[in-house]
């Protein structure tokens, strides 16, 4: 058994974009559970863009990460050591925490995963918090319709992936914003949406050629240049599902909006045409309909309408690197960290 | 019985704010009712912000009024000519149409109203469209709760004054903001807000003072300066109403937001603080309910929980004047032309 625990702390809170030296590694001692504690040798971490708000001072909907400790995430792993009855040692647990090779967690904090439904690392993308994310976003605020037309940025990210594929289920037709030709390509040929648009082109000449009836329900990862493009193509009665607006993350303004933060769309149009535009935090409902959503996926990936893609970096010492590419949209599909 | 149906046409699309001669007064024959129809001699004309944006040929929820047309409004009278067997001469009506002195009318458009029960001037504001306004905006978005904080724009106004009101039997703490002291006065003293502010002040500071927890439900009648210093002052799960944006109407952008509208706010709160900005028009779902409206209304007149005011300009050549006044706020209460 390995006597120390790798991992990455927060060293500074970065200015603008994270930068190598916001991160320190270390190797600190193995911890130990008490009882009712369970020792997760991490196997998959998760990164994702909400991290990057952890890592400010300002007040959100969570604290932010301590300077000095291990940085935020969700990881999925084995357990080594239990002293919760209802784990055993070589269990996949999806609940360890932190870029950290092993955490110890309460044993009711982690949800046991079957490796024979699908793989483990799923449990950290369209099984785990980004799928859930869609699923939770688009059942209480988007409700796609068939015949609708469903528009969604960062298309071929974590969220993006199955909110699209989602929307195809229910008979929406999917529009995809992605970066560059690859990116169009997979959401397009691989995940089946109608359409995909690349906002590094003429984004208002693509959406008006692919949503010539307009936007019903536009899914918003990105804000920026992005939302400024589809918000004016809204039809009557349209929902803007605000999930995050990663383009102003790496701002002083991220999601707190702050002084510095950019304008955003005149409201009037809102009144008009009936809009909705509204934000949600998966934690607050998501976990407590996790069955529900694990089922429903699952039976979406057995009947072959549910694929993904993942981007997965080997080492616990890339984990920086990884996510500083993640914030500048360079990863393709959901970005996961494998350990030994 | 006259011969002529005095009226006001518009004359000419606004360049910005109304001018009087935007508008032209005429003498138009008397119409004459075909079977079926009412002529409906009014008493009363409703002046509301929305009639602005019908002077402008631009898309919206509703078409604009031909140049050379009566202006469009409601308005409540007696039956002067019947040809529908449920109108005799002398009857109450609401559902007259038109800066005129007469219109016909399908009597199926025409809702009785039974003087007895309320004066009949009220079916313009509190028991009327205003008042039904407030109402569905509350029960479908607002949905305020016992101890939440309630901030209304234009509260002293037709749609305001009754927002506040209902607010407050819903038990929440209601904040209203309106032009200068004696408004401001009126819905504290009279209306029984708790508080009052004036947005000519340091709007900022006051809200910091009367809300310091900050503001769960924002009724937007206005835009502009009053939206920019309630938004951030949202809590968690905090409710935006779009009603209207008064501040921008005569303004080339309205609620139309063409490119010359200024920006609104960044919506990175929206998603933190899980808010919901959301638009309706009460001709969309509220005449459907007008029933239960007025019932309500009406036991909540009868408790003495609700109270309003209007402001009453005599004679029809004096709707430009008073309808230029109403968009700058200089009103006070609900406005109505008084005909004889």
């Amino acid at each position: 058994m390995p006597e120390t625990n790798p991992r990455i702390l927060l060293a500074r809170r970065p200015k603008g974009a994270p930068a190598p030296d916001d991160f320190r590694f270390e190797e600190a001692p193995l911890p130990a559970p008490a009882e009712g504690e369970v020792l997760v040798r991490h196997r998959f971490l998760s990164l994702d863009p909400y991290q990057r708000g952890r890592m400010d001072d300002a007040k959100s909907y969570a604290k932010p990460v301590e300077l000095g400790t291990v940085m935020e995430c969700q990881a999925v792993g084995q357990v080594q050591a239990s002293r919760d009855p209802r784990f055993r040692e070589g269990d996949w647990v999806l609940g360890g925490y932190g870029w950290q090779t092993f955490s110890v967690r309460p044993g009711k904090a982690l949800i046991p995963i079957d490796p024979k439904e699908a793989p483990p690392s799923t449990a950290l993308g369209v099984l785990g918090m980004p799928g859930l994310t869609a699923w939770v976003g688009l059942t209480d605020i988007g409700e796609p319709k068939a015949g609708e037309t469903l528009v969604v940025s960062a298309a071929s990210g974590a969220v993006g992936q199955v909110v699209g594929q989602l929307g195809r289920i229910a008979g929406a037709r999917v529009v995809g914003i992605a970066g560059g030709a690859a990116k169009c390509a997979f959401v397009r040929d691989e995940l089946g949406f109608d359409a995909a648009v690349d906002h590094r082109g003429d984004l208002k000449a693509q959406l008006d050629a692919t949503c010539p009836n307009g936007v019903d329900v536009y899914w918003e990862n990105v804000g920026g240049a992005v939302q400024e493009a589809v918000f004016p193509r809204f039809r009557d009665f349209g929902r803007m599902v605000m999930c995050g607006m990663i383009a102003q993350y790496n701002t002083v303004a991220g999601v707190a909006a702050g002084p510095s933060a950019p304008p955003g769309p005149n409201l009037g149009p809102v009144v008009r045409k009936r809009l909705r535009i509204q934000g949600f935090i998966v934690s607050d409902t998501g976990w407590q309909r996790y069955g529900r959503f694990r089922a429903e996926m699952l039976g979406h990936i057995a009947a072959g309408k549910l694929r993904w893609k993942e981007e997965v970096v080997k080492g616990l010492a890339n984990a920086p690197q990884a996510f500083m590419g993640l914030l500048e949209g360079r990863n393709f599909g959901k970005l996961v960290i494998a350990l030994d």
